[in-house]
Parts: structure tokens; C-alpha cells; sequence
């Protein structure tokens, strides 16, 4: 796999869900059972998001935050198009059969992607604690031993990263604002807060994946040192509060996802393999 | 004003709202009073296009159509956001002032772009005359004698090329598709249609801004023939179908402006002049 290869998968070179698509067709890149089951896993998180995030188009306080929540909700978007692409090479199914067709206990999103987008500050609660995340899951998935996840991994990287800078720049903006504002900030944390601790769980899968994907665990201790260090300059507390239930990783989920599918998929099953 | 004034404003280049409200900060850029009113007009047409297609993100029957939309509305929104910053130079405002601080009879776009998005095909039909409009009127106002509004349309018409191709390809696929998506591409053309005059209507403001601005009339022939390419390729019939009553550059709006403005604008007001 280098630069010229036909099917042009380069690290972290403009690797689009159609060059995965295409490997997957000529049997170039084809996923093993658990690799298929862990990049759904991070494709559903990613597109669950995307969903919520694109809401936000044209109602932002800022026409400018418009554009940039536009923006995030499209990168998203395309890392689940690639992860979903990839996990449907194992299992002969296309990005689209994976999004538009499957039932809510298939989906394998994480329960923080699939809470509501609450007010603005809430929002951006949710974003900061995905991009710090996301951020640290993809750099380190970048070594993956599974050539294409890596490949994934480092085109994300990047503009995870800018994720992680627009979130971190609102918190400060938001806890260092008005009254009213920092008010908003500290109860949206404590609204997202509780489904912190399933981003860092273990499971059977993870521990069999090894070198190929990421251990949750492993992440903690860094997740928790760069948000210390943002929340002691916004002068803001980790939220006290009860641990959600989690199991998104085994197919259970909130009363939300049902919603949030039943919005997503109704055009596509309405006429399902209809020539669009 | 050349490649390298001070206020980066260079016809085509990567011209940024904030570059023209720099500009404007400067008072290198002020508006006239006319070219204000008109630059209002091609702000609203797209801003309220953008809200309506921000809708599609994750609810189109591809994925990678999801994609599509999602970039043409923020293609759209940066538009906009230009046209609306310039304008507010002659008035002090700023874009985020006019776009969520006017009310309903203070808008000044033409009644085609609140239409509601119907299914997929009104909305591609919606876009495939958008395009065939905003592309054309685009090309002409890069001559403009107002250098901003050159500059704008010099961005602009590159990324609507897109949106014509875009648009045409989808109606030529819908068209020459099921006999169901036939139906409904022919459906939804009888939707958008009544209100394909209005964009090519005179008035008072583009008679008087002569060669700042482009008159209406002069672009409906080549967007008639235009139309009729694809037509003939697709083996559709223009519809025969009652204009609507128009009025939007004069502030009447249908039903629809206010429901899409509630939703617009309720976060901006919420909190009016909070330091988000």
C-alpha cells in the first residue's frame, strides 16, 4: 500500500469513502469480523453526531458559528461514510445499506452522541467531550496494524483537531461571558457528563482487537489531563454526577435514537433500492 | 483595490465575510444606498435557501447526497453572509443583525426560495432553477462597476457552477429513472414553477443601479434555453402552470417566511446582544 497504489489509499492523503469502496470491490481491502465490528462502532458515533449537529445549520447565535457547526456536522458525516464503507466490506454491505437500514438495536453508537442538542452551550458541552475523544482515539488509531483504519484515522486526525480547537475557544467564550452564559455552560456539562464513562470502556472486542483498533482505558488518564487543564482557565468543575447506564456498544440505547433513525432513514426506506 | 490591498479584496480570490467587514470597518467599502438594497436581495435569496437545505443533512436518500446538500447550503450561507455584510456597510449593521434582527416584511427574497422542500425532487427541482439563476446573474455582476459586488459574484459563481451540475445531473437521473421518481421530478417542477418569474421581474432599484447591478430581464433567455437543453434531454415539458403573485423584493412573503424566521432567529433573540 504506498502512494501510487490503484487504489490510491495513501495515510492520510484525501482518502474518500468511494477510494474505500472501491478497495473493498477489488478485494483489496477487506475487513476481518472484528474490524468490521469496531469501525461501525465508530462510524455510527460519528453519524449519529452528524445528524444532531446539522440541526444547527442557519439557527446558531452567529452566522459564522452556522458555518462552522455546518462544517463539523459535514466532517463527521464523512468519517462515518468511510468507517461504514469499511465495515460493510466484511459483511457485503454498502455505506448506505448501514445507514438507512438497519434497526435501532444494530446501531453501536457511544449514548453521548445520541443526546439531544439541548441550547447552544449544551451543544457545545457534547462537542467538547467528543473532540478531546475523538482527537486521542483517531491519533492513536493512526498505528493501527489495519492498514486502512489507519488510513481513516489520519485524514480525521486532522480535522478532528480543528474540532477540538472551536469547541475548546466556546467553552472559554461561553464560562468567561455573561452570567448568563457561564450559567448555561456548567448546566450543559452537567447534562453531558454521565456518558463520559462509556467512551472509556472496555469490552471482549476491544481486548481481542489488540494493536489493530484502540483500548478505551488507555485514552482516560490523557482525556482527563487536557480537559483539567481547559476547565481550570474557565474556572469550571468536573460535574458530580451519577454514571449513565451505557451498553450503546451492545445495541442498547436511549429513548432518542429511535426518533433521531425514524428521521434519518424514512426517505431512503420508502422506496427501498429504488434507482434515485 | 488590487491583489494587494490591505484589505485582501481581490476579484475571485478567497474573498471572506470578514475581509469585507473589515473592509467596511476601514471605510474603504461602504455601500451605497442602492447597491445596499440590492445586495439585501441576493443575501435573503440565499440565506433562506441555506436554511432550507440545511434540513437535507442526514435525511437525503444517499449519504453521500447528505454531503451534497449539506455543502451547497454552506456554500450558500457564505454568500450570504458576503451580500449581507456589504449591505449592513451602508447601514451600520452587521450580517448577524440583519439576518436575525428583521422582521418577516423586512426580507427581500423572491418567494422561490421559502418554498418548503417537498420530497427530494421538489427540492431538486427548486435548486435546478435556483442554479440556472443565481449562475447566470452571478457571471454577469463580476462585471459590475461596484468592485464588492464583482468580488462577491467572482466567489460565488465557482461554487454555484457546482450547484448547476449538481442539480442537472440529479434532474436527468430522476427524470430517466422509476417511473415513480419520473412522477415525482415531474411533480416537482409543477410545485416550483409559478414562481420562476419573479426572478426575472424590473424594478425601480436595478433600472436605477443600471451597470452596478444586473437588470432582471436580460438573463431570461439564456436561462430559458439553458432550461430547455436539459428538458429536452430529459424528455420534460415546462410546466403550464399560473405565476405566483410575487412581491418578495418588496417585503410580501408567503405563509412560509415566518415559520422558517421563528426558527432562524429564536437563539440570536433569546439572548439579544450577549456576549455568546
Amino acid at each position: 500500500m504506498n502512494d501510487s497504489s490503484a487504489t490510491r489509499i495513501t495515510r492520510g492523503n484525501a482518502l474518500r469513502p468511494e477510494d474505500i469502496a472501491e478497495a473493498t470491490r477489488q478485494g483489496t481491502a477487506t475487513a476481518s469480523q472484528d474490524v468490521a465490528e469496531y469501525a461501525l462502532r465508530l462510524g455510527d458515533d460519528a453519524l449519529i453526531l452528524a445528524q444532531r449537529l446539522g440541526h444547527w445549520i442557519s439557527r446558531a447565535p452567529e452566522l459564522e458559528e452556522d458555518v462552522a457547526l455546518g462544517n463539523i456536522a459535514l466532517d463527521q458525516l464523512g468519517h462515518a461514510r468511510s468507517f461504514l464503507t469499511y465495515a460493510g466490506s466484511a459483511w457485503g454491505k454498502n455505506e448506505d445499506e448501514l445507514a438507512y437500514f438497519r434497526r435501532e438495536p444494530e446501531f453501536r453508537s457511544a449514548h453521548l452522541f445520541e443526546q439531544p442538542n439541548g441550547d447552544f452551550a449544551a451543544t457545545i458541552a457534547r462537542q467538547f467531550i467528543v473532540a478531546n475523544y475523538q482527537y486521542r482515539l483517531y491519533r492513536e488509531l493512526t498505528q493501527s496494524t489495519d492498514a486502512m483504519l489507519a488510513a481513516i484515522a489520519a485524514k480525521a486526525v486532522k480535522e478532528v483537531d480543528y474540532h477540538l480547537d472551536h469547541s475548546t475557544q466556546w467553552v472559554l467564550r461561553l464560562a468567561g461571558g455573561t452570567e448568563e452564559s457561564r450559567r448555561r455552560m456548567i448546566a450543559g456539562f452537567k447534562l453531558m457528563w454521565p456518558y463520559v464513562g462509556e467512551l472509556f470502556e472496555d469490552d471482549p472486542l476491544t481486548t481481542r482487537l489488540g494493536e489493530a483498533g484502540v483500548v478505551p482505558p488507555s485514552l482516560r488518564a490523557e482525556f482527563d489531563r487536557a480537559v483539567a487543564v481547559v476547565f481550570d482557565e474557565a474556572d469550571l468543575e468536573i460535574p458530580v454526577s451519577a454514571t449513565a447506564t451505557g451498553g450503546g456498544r451492545r445495541g442498547h440505547h436511549s429513548e432518542h435514537l429511535g426518533l433521531l433513525l425514524a428521521e434519518m432513514q424514512v426517505l431512503a426506506r420508502e422506496f427501498p433500492g429504488a434507482s434515485w
